[in-house]
């Protein structure tokens, strides 16, 4: 039997795994529906609400040029219903940190908010 | 009687005055005790765990170079006893984006975890 913080760090997998493989119906279905979510991409201004979050992966994840995240480094916080992960994040060799909050909503871990930015390389 | 969301934007609030006034003691009492705490500042690696965060704030307040942060745009996310709040920041004229979470701890919200990063300026 899998434990919360199994099923949240799965989401975040299925989160990393949806972003790979540009499958738009697949990062649809693991954001939030009835709590409000949003979003902040790295050096963008904060998205916020269903709409402007799932036009900016539309537009991510229909860019053919867009290069693959390798996540790590997870650490998992849980506070019954909600759970963030931060965990590292590598971009065409570039590190970056990221946020990812969740929220149980119908027995399914969701994703309710994403902040991730460029740590910057001394 | 002030609400919970009331209380949160309070206690970001507050965050953001120590931070300002560059008081140390104000900004640890404003972090969680009990719960796992994390930091991400502007471009700094993910940091965990009370010491290292509070490490990085005894550095930052305690560098009389550092510019105030004016925060904004507050947006308030509540479930129960944790919330988060995503704001914008205005550093030395440079706009950043910030995620704060926020748990109940003692019937107070302390901070449990600061992420905050650059808006790319176009």
């Amino acid at each position: 039997m899998s434990t919360d913080e199994d099923d949240v760090l799965a989401a975040n997998r299925a989160f990393y795994e949806a972003f790979n493989a540009k499958d738009l119906p697949a990062m649809d279905a693991l954001w939030a529906r009835s709590a409000s979510v949003a979003c902040v991409h790295p050096g963008w201004n904060v998205l916020a609400g269903r709409e402007p979050v799932m036009a900016s992966w539309t537009a991510i994840l229909g860019n053919a040029a867009q290069p693959r995240v390798q996540s790590g480094a997870e650490s998992v916080y849980l506070f019954g219903d909600l759970a963030y992960v931060i965990c590292r994040e590598l971009v065409s060799g570039s590190p970056l940190a990221a946020t990812n909050v969740f929220v149980r909503e119908d027995a399914a871990w969701r994703i309710v908010h994403h902040h991730s930015s460029p740590v910057a390389v001394s």
